[in-house]
């Protein structure tokens, strides 16, 4: 059930906002809108006015934000306007109230003593950002989706030639809520003990998900909606919809090794530290580091560049099981470490081909796997 | 009277420092040492220890920048590493005291359980920072420099074509201090009563100057040296070696309109506001505004762009004089108004071809000039 923008009135339109929500509504679409789509009309804002308030719209046609906003209504309208000028603009403006006046395809704004025109496009042209009303319906604590977001969004494939891994799997089952991600180097879940009520499993871009956690507010729940193509998160002042990425996610669960040989115990911020300096020896662009899991008690590291020199830091640990020496691309390991909020973390290795398995100490219900580099 | 790097006891060298020092020195000459000079050597930095310490000292041939560090030299002795693998590394030791060991040319790193080697190259090939031993040595307080730099320096042209004019003028002569910069669009000048005991007039490298305040601290005073190519600026724990800009100042007090038909007196920060939106608006790339001096006593800011639409703002004023109309580079006048300190600023126009002079209110000694536009 799509809505299509309803034009009432003609174009004409005149409103009165109050300043700094019309700032909060710009730069919660401001990275949605384009400033040089091929469709220049994706480098529009649209401002729809009616009776219940104003409405500011932005679509890169993947993903739609729209804001409500109160504001006074004397003639009901729609008009889109260039979004980067509009927002400049308004950024720029001091005051209380701004009042909007659109008559054609010129929009009108005041401020004070300030008062600028603004070249539009017809709204008739503007694509129509679908609503999902249909579908399951749940609603979410903010701070899960944060917690959830957080732990594994880092983790999504840049590379667009696998899509379904360019996206956060969003599980629903059995009373549980799963997140993970991967882009086959690394993968990254949660699980978390929610009962939505609802069951579904979902791919939803990365970043969508990035202008949510931009947008999401101290609101205390967040509705999701999920049909067949796509979802739309609900809040209170303003709603996202993105379609949902097709295609099978892979049967990740099958790469997570069930075993290992040596258990790792070891100070994060330790071993962080030691990483990102290692990081700089190693060879051009491979970010390459050694792993060497002493039985005595410690994890030497190391890394070697021909040209700059070589590095050695040894971090203390409690280590259980077979000596190993193990490479990592360091950057993998230093955005899963950096995600967790423990003190503490295991490293799980059998072996220098099989991939490392992480868990933060005290928060069992987190996993991160790091595919190791031949060394 | 150029000092050699003198190698005393071979190319080895041991030292212990304070991590922290360390750190503040390396950042120090971080801007100046290059990543990519097409002269290997100029992208290393020069460690050089002997009984009165360490020293830690950059350059591109232009700009020599020395720290004088403490520390305990157990070996005296210089080596050379690559500038931007020892910042990274040093930036991420955590720890007290670091040590330098270094042998043929390779130098080691040494902080707590952290161990790294760096192949550097030859001290031997390093360019011999000159030192200005004779020529004039002057007194400057380090608020009076910070002072007469943040008036002038962003006026230099950024034009390489004509070298004079990417400097900043230094004349000391009757008692007064004075600085100009321009890049014949605009020009700003501040005037100092300060007696510094020597005559002489400088042009130096807006460069030397930017790296000269980000390494200023709290003291009080800097020894300013000029000789016939160079200046020199001794602090306490470093020092800066520039070549001065050859060639003559041009005689930029000619170009300041002795008179004016209209003077007006307004507030800095609502012209800023008005400029900044104003701007958005002017012809792509032109900056161009339109300022109309009216006698009831306001100041009308138009820009306009066929493409985007169009911007008026009205900024109340004190207007003494004959209406008129000029049209100015925005940015201009920004970079000038953004640069006072005041409250108030005095315009002083004489018509449409002729440069605006401003000068703010309550600071008498300074003076920005910017040139009109055709409108």
């Amino acid at each position: 059930m799509n809505e299509t923008i309803s034009i009432k009135g003609g174009v004409d339109i005149q409103t009165s906002l109050v300043l700094d929500k019309f700032k909060t509504a710009l730069s919660g679409v401001e990275r949605v809108v384009s400033s040089r789509s091929t469709l220049p009309i994706l480098n529009n804002i649209l401002i729809k006015a009616d009776k219940s308030g104003v409405e500011v719209v932005a679509t890169d046609l993947e993903l739609g934000v729209k804001f409500f906003l109160g504001g006074k209504v004397e003639k009901e309208g729609v008009i889109t306007v260039p979004g980067k000028t509009l927002i400049n603009l308004v950024n720029n403006l001091h005051g209380d109230t701004v009042v909007l006046t659109g008559k054609g395809n010129v929009l009108e704004v005041v401020c004070g003593e300030t008062k600028a025109t603004i070249n539009g496009m017809s709204a008739e042209d503007y694509p129509v950002i679908p609503q999902v009303e249909g579908g399951k319906q749940v609603k979410l604590k903010t701070e899960v989706l944060e917690e959830i977001l957080s732990a594994v969004d880092f983790s999504v494939s840049r590379d667009e030639s696998r899509p379904v891994l360019t996206g956060v799997y969003l599980v629903s089952k059995e009373g549980k809520l799963t997140a993970a991600a991967t882009d086959s180097y690394r993968l990254g879940e949660i699980i978390v003990d929610v009962n939505l009520g609802e069951e579904f499993g979902v791919v939803i871009p990365s970043r969508t998900l990035q202008e949510l956690r931009r947008i999401m507010g101290e609101e205390e729940e967040i509705e999701l909606r999920v049909d067949e193509n796509q979802v739309m998160f609900v809040l209170p002042q303003a709603s996202i919809v993105s379609r949902i990425i097709e295609g099978e996610y892979p049967p990740y669960k099958q790469i997570i090794p069930a075993q290992h040989t040596v258990s790792v115990e070891f100070d994060i911020q330790e071993m962080v530290d030691a990483l990102k300096t290692a990081s700089i020896f190693s060879l051009e662009g491979s970010n390459s580091v050694k792993l060497n899991v002493r039985v005595g008690g410690e994890i030497e590291i190391t890394s070697e560049s021909s040209q700059l020199g070589n590095f050695l830091a040894k971090v203390p640990a409690k280590v259980g099981g077979e000596p190993t020496e193990i490479s990592f691309n360091a950057r993998y390991l230093l955005d899963g470490l950096n995600s967790f909020d423990t003190i503490k973390c295991v490293m799980e290795l059998s072996g220098k081909t099989v991939a490392g398995v992480f868990r933060p100490v005290g928060a069992e219900n987190r996993l991160y796997i790091v595919m190791p580099l031949r060394s």
